[in-house]
């Protein structure tokens, strides 16, 4: 692959156009979108307009015009992402929380079955919210396996099985049907973290008959910091699982102030504090950016960046973590380094960013919405002359990097 | 009192430049800051900066420029608005999910007591959220007695007392220490909602020996529509409670990515998800212009106005709700009457915007940095027209008036 081969991708990519949807710094080749995507050109005014026309000018009637509905109405934007019935899903706080109350809730809806099954390394916060839901269930615990003994570990007991759809190291992607189909025929509920795979793979919830279903919104969504998460519930549990968190956003009737909780019907009830309308506006107007984006061309888009940088690697030397076949990993490519985090930054002083990922992964994420193939040819050629040059390996110069 | 007697008063009114900081609309008198507050012109400066800078281009760099430490940060600019130390109080996502992680805490701290006693008809999310947190903890209840009825409810089961400081509907106010010292007594935990009462009067966690408190940012503290909430624990209390929800944003090494859960030392295990950045940028803006606010002005200031409508009120025969002693109140005032709903509807259509509590109130807020004394006399002179005119009480004006 040369750089001329990358113009030519570029020449032909039907999603080119889309770079002019944001606004990216200039010198720098940002492979980090897969943490934190990059800012959406129409997001600054949207963020303007809620807060000096609907917070300031229009004040607490913002309510009635289009705020207590956000919720819902956002999360039935994320839905065709997911292969989900738009009022199946619903946004707001955070991934851990929607983890946690989904947890709980499937795990007081088959009382007879105690375990939360997940993966050892699967991404922290979903085994730290594990923990903490089963704490709040009697009897219930958390069984925590390799993955290749979770096949063996789903067994009569298991009440959710828990996995992280695509890696966040490795990029290793589960087989969603499959795996769906395996914890179903076990007898437990199969719940989904999304995070790094939605806007990044094609995801059909509803044809993998899955249950529950979590996600981030900040990473290739492009939704901003901290940006509200979203929830999935499949239709046929809607009535039946209930919230822990039964706050008021999501009682029947918040605004007869009832003592007494009533869960709302539908996705409502999973609501709980007011939402954050200031995050929640910029992640609307995100969102909108993927009205008619097709997911398969950005799976392909995605899947020849990878080689770009797989290309680089190889010829490198370097120990490529992730899978080569594109439908077994999301839109990140991983290199394991002894020292990944000297490598990691030496190349943010050089322009390319992306992340190190304890104790020796380099982490490059690929966001075909507003990288060209031209881009991540230079990031693997920024890499190549980073390698050959010695300075980075400095301990000294490692240090220096760092606080920057 | 009349115009000139009001405008006397505006005229060595100490807090009166602070209206310059607000934007706030032509035409209105914004009644309804004690729900949600409203606009610092600092704010959308702020967003755009979050937003184009710090978001766009510093990109994920900004976690380590001053995001990932923003909830402390930002509880250290609240803490002397409660009187607490700055570092037992920490933001971040809703009042009803610090109140749920502080009720299970509370409850899990003294296993021996299982009862969570709280007063009927208290704001209804501190309820609701309360019903699921005894939910979480086996053998825990939850008792609901009317406001007479609580201090021969507290007694030897009682784990925590939940009492939210200023009611939201009548503005009554608990006398903080007196209640602390009595559910202490009883031997009891005391957790204060403070949500109506922040920003709004003087308020000393310490000196009243409270062991644990919530609030709302987005009324009195105008932090913007669902601002992220504070949760304070006392020190005492810090080492020895922990969260239910366990997330990694709480974890003692977040980006170590281990499998199991520690809590981190101090106010940082309250910390779920990752926190919303754009919100959180807004509130933090709205708590700097408290920095040399003196709370004592603002109670001064509150006691006067309140005295402006309740002038108004007394002269139009209506019923106020509210008590007369500012000491034993919040910065609302609460008028009882049969057509509320209505009479709210009429009020808004003249510019004068507070709001409707089922079933029979009319709230009006009085938010001393931006409402002058003019401001509210004008308020009750045109509560005296609408109810000197006949039209607000025609059915058909009223739900006219309603969609708007």
């Amino acid at each position: 692959m040369t750089l001329e081969d990358a113009r030519a991708l570029d020449a032909t990519d039907p999603l080119a156009a889309r770079r002019d949807d944001f606004l990216l710094p200039e010198g720098v080749i940002y492979l980090d979108g897969n943490s934190l995507g990059a800012l959406p050109k129409a997001t600054p005014a949207a963020l303007a307009d809620v807060a000096t026309r609907q917070w300031g000018d229009r004040l607490i009637r913002s309510w009635n015009e289009g705020w207590i509905d956000a919720p819902q109405r956002i999360g039935a934007k994320i839905a065709p992402l997911i292969g989900a019935a738009a009022d199946s899903v619903i946004i707001g706080d955070t991934t851990s929380s929607h983890l946690f109350k989904a947890l709980v809730a499937a795990l007081r809806s088959n009382p007879a079955r105690h375990t939360v099954l997940s993966e050892a390394g699967n991404f922290p916060t979903d085994l730290h919210i594990a923990e903490g839901a089963v704490g709040c269930v009697p009897g219930a615990r958390l069984k925590v396996v390799a993955r290749e003994d979770l096949a063996t570990a789903l067994d009569d007991d298991t009440a959710v099985l828990l996995l992280t759809h695509v890696h966040y190291k490795t990029s290793d992607r589960f087989d969603m049907a499959a795996w769906t189909a395996r914890a179903h025929a076990a007898g437990a509920l199969m719940l989904w973290d999304l995070s790094h795979s939605v806007g990044a793979v094609p995801i059909d919830l509803t044809a993998a008959n899955a249950d529950l279903a979590v996600g981030c919104t900040y990473k290739y969504l492009n939704g901003g910091p901290g940006a509200p998460a979203f929830l999935y519930v499949a239709k046929r549990w809607q009535d039946s699982l209930a919230s822990p968190l039964s706050g008021w956003m999501g009682h029947a009737a918040p605004f007869a102030f009832e003592d007494a909780y009533r869960p709302a019907p539908g996705m409502k009830r999973w609501l709980a504090g007011t939402p954050a309308m200031l995050s929640t506006a910029a992640l609307e107007t995100a969102l909108d950016l993927w009205a008619d984006i097709d997911q398969h061309a950005v799976a392909t888009k995605s899947a020849r960046l990878f080689d770009i940088l797989a290309a680089a690697g190889d010829a490198l030397g370097l120990d490529c973590v992730s899978p080569r076949d594109p439908a077994r990993r999301g839109s990140h490519i991983s290199f394991r380094h002894p020292q990944a985090y000297a490598l990691t930054q030496a190349l943010i002083a050089r322009g390319v960013i992306g992340d190190f990922r304890d104790p020796d992964i380099l982490r490059l994420g690929l966001t075909p919405l507003y990288l060209s193939h031209e881009d991540v040819w230079r990031a693997g050629d920024i890499l190549r002359e980073t390698l050959e040059s010695e300075a980075w390996r400095d301990p000294a110069f490692a240090e220096r990097l760092a606080v920057t």
